[in-house]
C-alpha cells in the first residue's frame, strides 16, 4: 500500500478511525466467550494494544461491568495507580456524574511514608486511596504491589472497592497478583499472564464509562 | 505459588524488581540481532510490554541510539504525541542536560487550528512542534497521523528531527506509518506491525536517557 497516494483515507477523523478499527477487531477475533457488555471492554483493550492474545486473556467477575457502571453513575472516583493511567482516562464522562480521576502515588505524604516504612509508594498510595476513596474504581496498570495490597485489604475486610481493574504488566509478581485477584468474589476485571499495562487499564475504564453514559 | 506466604519477596524495592525482570528477559529472549546499545532499548520495551514478539519486531536506523544520546546531551527537547507519553518519560535525566519533555496536542491553538482545517490535532501538533522544537526527539506512541505528518515534513526538507521514536499502535494506518518511517535514512526507532503504544515510546526514550547519563 502506497500511503502517499492513499493519504486522504489515512487522515480521517479519529471517530472514523476508531469505528473502522472496531469492525476489524470484531471480524478478526471471531468467536469469543464474552457477554456483550464484557466484549465492549475487550474490544477496547484490543484496540489499545493491537494484541488479540491479551484480549482473549481478559477475565471478568460476573458483576464487574455492572458494578463499574453503577460506581460511575453514583459519582464515585476512579483511582489510578500511576500518572499514565490517570491522564489516559477520559474525564468528561466521569465528571458529568460527579466523579473524578485521582492518582496518589506522587503525593508528598505518600513518598515520605513509603521511605519511612521502607516499602513501595504503590502500597502506601493504595492505603491512602482506601482511606479517601473506598467504593471507587481502582485502575491498576503498572504496580503489582498496589494490586497485592488492595487484595490484602479486601481480604482483611478493610476495603470494599466498587470495581478493581487489575491489569499490571511485568515479569515479577504481575501474573501472580492477577491470579490472586481472580480468586476474589468481588467485582474485578483482570487478565491472565504477564501482559497488561496502562493502556489496558485506561481502555477498560473508558469502555465502562461509555456504557454508563449510554445507560442514562 | 501462595503469594501470602511469599509476600516479602514480592514487596522488594522497584530497583530490585527491575533488575530481576531484566535478567529474566535476557535469559528468555536468547539470541537476537541487536547491538548492545540497541538491546538496552529492546530490553526496556519488553520490560514495559511483557511482549517478546513486540521486542523482536523493533527496528533501528544505524545511527538512532547515538543520535538520541547526542540530542539529550545537547539539551534538546523531547516531544511526546500524547499526554500519556509525556508523563511516562523520566524527566530528571533529560532536564539535567537542559532539555524538557513537551506535548502540544491539547494546546488551545492546536485544537482551534485542527478544527479550522478539519484535520487531526495530532497533525497540527507536529507542525507546531517542528516550529518550536526541530532537532528534538519525537516520541510517537499513539497517533499514526502525527507520524505520517512528521515523515511528510522530513521528506519535504521542512523538518530535521534529532531522532524519531515512531511506535504508534493500532489497526488503521499504524503499521503503514511505521513502514514509511523505516524507509527514511534519518535516525529512527520503530517496530513492524500493529503493536506499539505509549509504554513502548516511553521505554525507548527512558532507555536512551539512561545511556546518555552513563556516557558522561
Amino acid at each position: 500500500m502506497d500511503f502517499m497516494t492513499d493519504f486522504k483515507p489515512l487522515t480521517v477523523q479519529p471517530q472514523e478511525i476508531e469505528a473502522r478499527s472496531f469492525e476489524m477487531i470484531t471480524e478478526e477475533l471471531g468467536e469469543h466467550p464474552f457477554t456483550e457488555e464484557q466484549y465492549s471492554v475487550v474490544q477496547r483493550v484490543i484496540h489499545a494494544s493491537a494484541d488479540f492474545e491479551l484480549g482473549r486473556s481478559m477475565m471478568f467477575h460476573k458483576d464487574a461491568v455492572q458494578a463499574g457502571i453503577k460506581a460511575i453513575l453514583a459519582g464515585k472516583p476512579v483511582i489510578a495507580d500511576v500518572q499514565m493511567v490517570q491522564v489516559g482516562i477520559s474525564k468528561p464522562r466521569i465528571e458529568k456524574f460527579g466523579g473524578d480521576v485521582r492518582v496518589y502515588i506522587s503525593d508528598a505524604d505518600v513518598m515520605e511514608e513509603a521511605k519511612r516504612l521502607n516499602t513501595t509508594r504503590a502500597i502506601i498510595s493504595i492505603r491512602k486511596a482506601i482511606r479517601e476513596a473506598d467504593g471507587g474504581i481502582y485502575a491498576i496498570g503498572n504496580a503489582p504491589t498496589a494490586l497485592l495490597e488492595l487484595i490484602r485489604l479486601v481480604k482483611n475486610g478493610e476495603a470494599k472497592p466498587g470495581l478493581i481493574v487489575g491489569v499490571p504488566v511485568g515479569f515479577v509478581s504481575a501474573a501472580e497478583s492477577k491470579e490472586e485477584l481472580a480468586k476474589l468474589d468481588i467485582p474485578f476485571i483482570t487478565n491472565l499472564g504477564r501482559k497488561g499495562g496502562s493502556p489496558v487499564a485506561v481502555a477498560a475504564v473508558n469502555a465502562i464509562s461509555l456504557l454508563a453514559e449510554r445507560q442514562v
